[in-house]
């Protein structure tokens, strides 16, 4: 008699796909991080910041400790969003104590002067992670590739590092719209290359983060991040049929249905400052909803912390919900505070 | 024959009062400032920052000279939001190339130890400079008078410092949430009779600055934010019966509705990157709105402003305006392109 074996379920996955899950799946942005004592000890020994994400033994390694640690329903592939731009000869400096540092292209030649295709060989130990992560992953964890979305991508390479409000970037898209178009154009082409050959490569789903998308009117919304987006998710799932895809345009308020409507993204990260019956009935209808708990709220701990989650919760759990962040943990985040966050989602 | 005389029409603070106003009003958020010839002059001669704010003769000329240039339909008198924890015995110390310095108040024993009352003396120059500069204006303009909110003027006082995302005020009011509300009560009983002090000695309006509303949760939006504007709302029409007040809750996207509801205001100023359908239909109907040119399509002119003005015309113009930038006027705008943007407002 023939039989068939039905894969283990994704809770994470299958709320992607349309299902409601109750506790909700529970993971946190930038999970593998300096909160994590093993974390300090792998980074510690691998050089640089790059060179972690460049070895994907070691990637692979980070990626899984949250889950050995907490048990999340989701593993992120230890990586930055910046390897696109590295990718694209652009070399990206991670200094201690400060942010990433580029090479400011603020010109037209200089956007022509990239080239048409990334360095594959560049992306290639990021497959790889992905490979040695899904191989030694419990297979109802779901396991999640990435990208910076064009026009956070586009920010810091315009101006050589990150700002508060992204003048550089903006100012130029203002004076020379078509110049950054070519620079949007290829970091989306890029882009979609890139998150199909991480779900190739084993990552179940992806996510588009999109850090900076509030700082834009929304004639410039719609052009410089949802057009983008939307090229990728269609993009991607030419090359990969059915592919689940999570937006987070961090930010962007009640341009978030707009959002929604125009990308075609299978759910959407928010930030901690959305306002909750403007999501259920703008954005949860139709898509599912990550978030979003104030990573402070997280270090302090206590009461605060409590009443956040139930916030969360009470907010968004009547609909498709994935527990998690606002925003990334935060290096100096108790551990212990991290547990009683689980505890309380997991009930 | 006895006859009575009318008052001349004030376009903006006809807006203000319900009626609909074509071409919009118009004026600028720090429209007295750097990019100023005359301005730069003034503030040379005047010594430091607060001794500009704390001369009333000096105030006065800084707060029309943008009238005289430009025709604006409001004046906004020269001062800073920061007055407010001066005259609350928390020196203020401006640098040059350095934002606002305070000594951090972080403790519930320096809260405890705020004075009950601000120092009069401290506010009697701004009062002085009201009425200087109506008794000097063109009847037809609009004097406003501000206070920052007590959530913007808190995270300077909890930080000493400007930060870019408030963290230090936001992780003292989830940790010691009873000295925060302290605080945040000091602030708005100050914030009161400041502001109704400005109405009496001749400003026509006031405008409540809510730079850091966007950094909070919904729960923490509602208190430490949206409720204290009510009360002052509520406090300065006791004092001053019809006082039209305008909100500016900076990126708070589509908590903007929450905060024209909770609050009781005239007119919101809305930030750039607000929704224009959200706006219009949760906002516009009830209130006037105020806004919202990207600064930086001010300082890059050219066909990317003139498309910027007329999007907020297209935008909003429908309803009740009153034109403005999404927040200040930036140091390097040429002067000729506000020049641009006030012939294409007015047509």
């Amino acid at each position: 008699m023939a039989f068939s074996v039905t894969p283990p379920a994704k809770p994470l996955l299958d709320v992607l796909s349309g299902a409601r899950r109750v506790p909700p799946p529970v993971w946190m942005m930038r999970q593998a991080g300096r909160y994590l004592p093993e974390y300090r000890a792998v980074r510690e020994k691998a050089g640089g910041f790059l060179d972690l994400c460049f070895t994907p033994e070691l990637a692979a390694e980070v990626t899984l400790q949250p889950i050995r640690r907490f048990g999340f329903d989701a593993a992120i592939i230890f990586s930055d969003i910046l390897v696109v731009p590295h990718a694209l000869g652009r070399a990206v400096r991670f200094e201690a104590g400060e942010g990433p540092r580029l090479d400011p292209l603020d010109t037209a030649e200089q956007i022509a002067a990239l080239p048409t295709r990334a360095d594959a060989a560049t992306f290639a130990p990021v497959y790889e992670a992905l490979r040695l992560t899904r191989a030694a992953l419990d297979p109802a964890v779901t396991l999640l590739g990435f990208c910076g979305a064009p026009w956070t991508v586009a920010t810091y390479m315009v101006a050589g590092h990150g700002t508060p409000d992204q003048a550089p970037a903006r100012m130029f898209a203002y004076r020379e719209p078509q110049a950054f178009a070519a620079l949007i154009d290829r970091l989306t082409e890029t882009s979609i290359d890139y998150l199909a050959a991480q779900l190739q490569a084993g990552a179940d789903a992806v996510q588009i983060f999109d850090t900076w998308a509030g700082v834009l009117p929304p004639r410039e919304f719609a052009r410089w991040c949802a057009a983008p987006v939307r090229r990728i998710v269609e993009g991607v799932r030419a090359k990969v049929p059915g592919a689940k895809i999570i937006g987070f345009p961090r930010g962007v308020g009640a341009l978030l249905g707009d959002f929604v409507e125009r990308t075609g993204v299978d759910a959407v990260s928010i930030d901690w400052a959305a306002e909750p019956a403007f999501v259920r009935e703008r954005v949860q209808t139709r898509v599912a909803v990550q978030g979003n708990l104030d990573p402070l709220a997280l270090i302090a701990g206590g009461d605060a912390l409590d009443r956040a989650v139930d916030d969360v919760l009470e907010n968004f759990g009547t609909g498709r919900l994935i527990f998690n962040l606002g925003h990334g943990i935060q290096p100096q985040t108790p551990i212990a505070h991290v547990e009683r966050m689980l505890r309380r989602v997991r009930g």
